[in-house]
């Protein structure tokens, strides 16, 4: 399997998020990347490319015009009021307010955001431009024939919505290549999010549309973040009722439980029958994840991707979460060899 | 005139809020209130009293009971979970998410609020109920027949709606009064919100209603924190069309054009004609405020008091914002006084 990777990555280095009560040193930092990348070389999974440039017309495909044109212009705005360290939103439209785009930066950050976790750098809007054509890169690959594909994309992207971002998200990835799938001949397409958050931007995206099956396994909202999306009641609307499945399961979940899970995301996926499948792969349900409460184990994640080719579709996986820098690389790339080794 | 205060405002004391990007110590703090309390004094404003306890009830008709059950339980939950320093939620429920409250702390912060700027200490839950019941002890008098008493309320409260907190506040002193109001027998109740932000959360509290006027000068949304309330086309809805009228001006706007936006709020309150004014006053209208953008110079004050007097309605005024924190007794206080000489 061919890896897509920019060192563009590193042009975000947010230095802070708001968590627990506090700023704390950003969980998404560039290591993550590098021993990703580390993993993948010493493995040795397969080639690792850089990616094309697909320009902004995929990405606006998924996002609006103005949350694009804020990402772009936000550092320079926020710069031009004096300010050198990342800029951070301050308040949110949240129910009863009105969703009107404020004209000063401190509102604009606040008006594109649900979180204090998504800091914009003077590097952002290039790195995240890059993490979509990763993206965009590994599906191509798969379009064209290869039977999978690793998008090494950071930032992530599966918490980013239409117009907002959040959860260390900016543009959504794998929503960015679903449609771009969609756009170039394929009729259906599955995003299989198996984050430990749930992908609440990709569901948001898609949720009324028909043309792409979302599937969440992640923390049960009443307990963990975003909180305010990923219950099971949520199975679409419109025409995409059932073609959204949540999966949410309780803090100390460990593999049995998560695996039912998957194996049922896996029986839907089959019965949706796309014709490539996105995973948003995240390995923050790894048990020594930092900010996360299940209890997944390295070897588990040599399962997982045997699960994912047990369903013998066109694969594109693109990186999300995962936090536990040291095993991050190990876990990633066993989903990998996993999927690799069950060809 | 009298004045109603409480030594338990002392027992919140926040030390940090989300602002500029990053958590810089609380501009809504103790102090704020002790400089008041020393210009009452100095002046010989008149006497200072103790509130009484209004108890649970009056807060109940304007506030959700799960939001109340939240502030009283939120730092016990907090620091259950070993964590001793003040409680800060970490995102918010903005468009298209779901209005569900989750079972933890930092989901239940996060789902109670629309900011990082209503930090909940130890002592939070018995300092917003002092400062409530200053308020409603001011209104009490005014009720009983005295012209107008002053409420020396901190924390401030024009910011936090029926369900949520934000922007230093907690409980809507001014709402409970006004509504207070409306159960002991007045029929109608203006609520003049002077201070530099737009009172969102008292707008939201009484927007369909026609028998609390809510009358608001501010800073433009456009530029300035909440953002997402406050536009001048905000006038009601249903019954309450009409009866909510804002004043939007733009940062650097000084009292030549503040002051005709008080003379025309206060002709819509003569036309209203309500049996009690009550007054959201806050003084970060100021030139010097840290965090505000308007030129009002301390001599401005005492007109504003003047103007307010001219209405001849009972009038309580109820402490808001005024981050200037030498000044803020002064400025404060000019109302008070420019109001009773104008007698």
């Amino acid at each position: 399997m061919k890896t897509v990777y920019s060192d563009d990555h590193r042009l975000h280095a947010a230095k802070v998020e708001l968590i627990d009560g506090t700023l704390k040193p950003a969980h998404e930092k560039p290591v993550r990347a590098d021993i990703i990348l580390s993993r993948v070389n010493e493995v040795g999974l397969g080639e690792v490319v850089e990616p094309e440039d697909f320009g902004i017309e995929p990405l606006g495909r998924i996002h609006d015009s103005r949350y694009l044109i804020f990402l772009e212009t936000a550092w320079a705005m926020w710069q031009k009021t004096g300010r050198d360290w990342d800029a951070l939103p301050l308040a949110w439209p949240v129910r009863g307010m009105r969703a009107i785009e404020p004209d000063e930066i401190d509102g604009k950050l606040s008006y594109f955001s649900f979180d204090a976790g998504a800091p914009i750098t003077s590097g952002t809007w290039p790195a995240v431009r890059a993490s979509a054509n990763v993206g965009l890169t590994a599906t191509r690959m798969v379009k064209d024939g290869e039977r999978a594909a690793f998008g090494l994309c950071r930032p992530p992207g599966h918490h980013a919505a239409v117009d907002y971002c959040g959860g260390y998200c900016f543009l959504n990835n794998a929503a960015i290549a679903a449609q771009w799938l969609r756009d170039h001949g394929c009729d259906r397409v599955s995003v299989l999010d198996i984050d430990y958050h749930h992908g609440n931007g990709t569901q948001s995206i898609f949720y009324e549309r028909a043309d792409v099956q979302f599937l969440s396994l992640h923390a049960d909202p009443r307990q963990e973040y975003p909180y305010f999306l990923g219950y099971s009641d949520e199975i679409g609307h419109g025409k995409g009722e059932g073609f959204n499945v949540n999966y949410p399961m309780e803090w100390g979940t460990g593999f049995e439980a998560w695996g039912q899970a998957l194996s049922d995301a896996c029986n839907e996926i089959s019965y949706f029958g796309p014709d490539v499948v996105v995973v948003s792969l995240g390995v923050d349900t790894f048990e020594k994840d930092p900010i996360s409460q299940f209890k997944l184990k390295s070897p588990d994640f040599l399962e997982i991707g045997r699960r994912i080719a047990s369903l013998k579709r066109p694969t594109v996986f693109l990186m999300e979460g995962g936090y536990a820098v040291e095993e991050i690389g190990v876990n990633a790339v066993n989903v990998l060899t996993g999927f690799e080794n069950a060809g």
